[in-house]
């Protein structure tokens, strides 16, 4: 028997409650049935999000929302400030360059978020910058910047430049604040801590966005913001959406609203401590210097071959982890702590990477991880 | 007790089979697993269009493919040439809008393919397009084009001009020789013939295409075919794929193998001529002067309130019909033949209309549709 536990950053494990929602015959979306479920998905969305503003519903990968946002807001021509710390900051510049925006990187050492002063710093230096692209969690380095501080330094410059975050492994995981730190974008995916398959993706949208959007005759069509805000009037969408995934939203999201999202995000900062303090006791190093709570990426010891390691813990005891990305590879293994992961997948993670490192030769006393873990648990410290 | 008949043109039903696969635990993409029934899902997808060329697989509704389709093969400023006889017509035509790409309309008239000697006329007239782009079956007037006499005479132009097709309502459903005809691109989307919900859109893209995307620097990102090409040299998504419908995929598209794709297209076109003679034993006419099989508009009789009608039979006897779009919009209502659907739900539904309209008033011979309908697939005629 080979029970899966998908412990990866994405996608992450669906509930059956979900899987079976899906699994119901297929309706058509233009019925006044869907409009007032899809109005239903679309609070429970704001309140993920905490924003009162648009929540937007696009069918595509975590990137189309990335595209819709750069795309929708800024201009060809126009400067954006890209942190980067990872594959996933990259990817926005990667996107920046594709539509032609002019964008300075600010370049963060990997494992580390970004800090205020950095974005203070780039944005003294440079003033024609009108939008900074910052990720929350980055998801290859399992490292998270400090969001709030950076809103406050980007809002202390006004209402003209434009913070757009990617909020992919940190919505629904870890506290996002869209109002009330003054976050004018997020995006994020439906794989993650809202514990669909891939397939959708969402994109909080404030005012002073919308101000943006309508400035300017953005060169887009199926990720044009402006489409899905004229349907979303009506609770629909310009094109036919994934219905049966919205329909699992619908049943995901009623979980997290059952649960309280400060109850979710605690939880998932618990597991991530417990994780973190159950490498420390078997002695392997967590990567990041600035962890995020919503993915942890533990350094391999000397001399244990990170894809064996992977390897084994899911033939032998179901346990599906992910490895680096980039120059990460074949240096960390990476456990999600979001979504549908609760304490006892977490210290059976800890339990099977003990016992495989065990037997790999690396030297640690057996159940040392996991009673770490348990103790962070048990005392919800 | 309700038990629902899907029968419009997208959505359309899927097979329980496909339901229960896509409900099964969620795994991860990057597996050798997965490369392998890609791999699989891929030459499925070739046999379905009728290709030996690359078949790319989008997460996104049907239009992501088309944009990419476009972005994709269409340099800003070059010219194409679009047909326009419904809404998606229309919509290729706001798409090139979108970015910036010249194009001309060859206005069919409403219910009308778009025949060789128009598109003939069109170049003749202006040899500076590079593009044709026809819809093969216009879902919103349900009229099919002409589209092997119609890739004669653009391959008889030589291999500058391209030849991009809607295939949307025509891939899986609807005679498509992609190759044998010399169409450089088709696009479909999952929710039609592939019998899947919606949520994946699929690109097959010719060796002359590929010489025109490799010809300039496209303006995207997400809907970049290089990029899915790319990835697809090793069965795999430049972006996380809704690799749970990928596994729904390779349920229905052995569904299709085991069928035989000619088989599948004789089921569809027998189905549809079924309609078409119901239609007529009760005196209600088809809308398309050319209409194809894959979905049938059939006009409402003087008095009958086309919403009163469709409302009636979804809550009476579970059979859910589309109403017209655009200026059709309450004059006519479409019914699938596509996909998911066979001799009894076509005369289930034919009989439901049949009572409903008897109810509201229409002169007919209660039962004179259905005998029509069996009268041709009993005869297979």
């Amino acid at each position: 028997m080979n029970k899966l536990r998908l412990l990866t950053p994405g996608p992450t494990s669906v509930p059956a409650e979900a899987l079976l929602e899906m699994a119901r015959p297929v309706e058509h979306h233009r019925t006044p049935e869907f409009r007032a479920m899809f109005k239903q998905v679309t609070e429970d969305l704001q309140y993920v999000f905490q924003t009162a503003n648009t929540v937007l519903t696009v069918t595509g990968s975590g990137t189309s929302a990335m595209e819709s946002a750069i795309v929708g807001t800024c201009p060809p021509g126009s400067k954006a400030l890209v942190v980067r710390g990872g594959k996933f900051g990259e990817r926005w510049a990667e996107i920046c360059a594709a539509f032609d925006i002019d964008h300075v990187a600010c370049d963060v050492e990997w494992g580390h978020g970004a800090k205020p002063e950095m974005i203070e710093d780039c944005l003294s230096k440079d003033p024609s910058i009108t939008t900074v692209i910052v990720t929350h969690s980055e998801t290859s380095t399992a490292a998270v910047s400090d969001l709030e501080g950076i809103a406050r330094v980007v809002r202390q410059r006004g209402d003209d430049i434009l913070l757009i975050v990617d909020g992919i492994t940190s919505v629904g995981a870890i506290p996002v604040r869209t109002d009330q730190w003054g976050v004018d974008v997020v995006v994020t995916g439906s794989q993650k801590a809202l514990m669909l398959p891939p397939g959708l993706a969402c994109l909080a949208v404030g005012d002073r966005a919308w101000k943006r959007v309508d400035s300017f005759s953005s060169r887009s069509f199926y990720l044009c913001p402006k489409a899905y805000r004229k349907s979303m009037a009506d609770f629909d969408t310009p094109y036919t959406p994934n219905n049966v995934m919205i329909r699992g939203l619908a049943v995901t999201l009623k979980m997290i609203r059952d649960e309280g999202i400060e109850n979710v995000w605690a939880r998932t900062a618990l597991l991530a401590r417990a994780t973190r303090a159950a490498a420390e006791a078997i002695g392997i190093k967590v990567y990041a210097a600035d962890p995020s709570d919503s993915v942890s990426a533990l350094c391999m010891p000397e001399g244990i071959d990170e894809s064996k390691l992977r390897k084994t813990v899911r033939q032998r005891y179901g346990v599906h982890l992910a490895g680096g990305q980039g120059k990460l590879k074949g240096n960390v293994i990476r456990i999600s702590h979001m979504g549908y992961v609760d304490a006892l997948d977490t210290i059976g993670a800890i339990s099977a990477i003990e016992m495989v490192l065990s037997e790999m030769g690396h030297d640690l006393k057996l159940g040392s991880g996991a009673a770490a873990a348990m103790t962070v648990i048990a005392r919800r410290s």
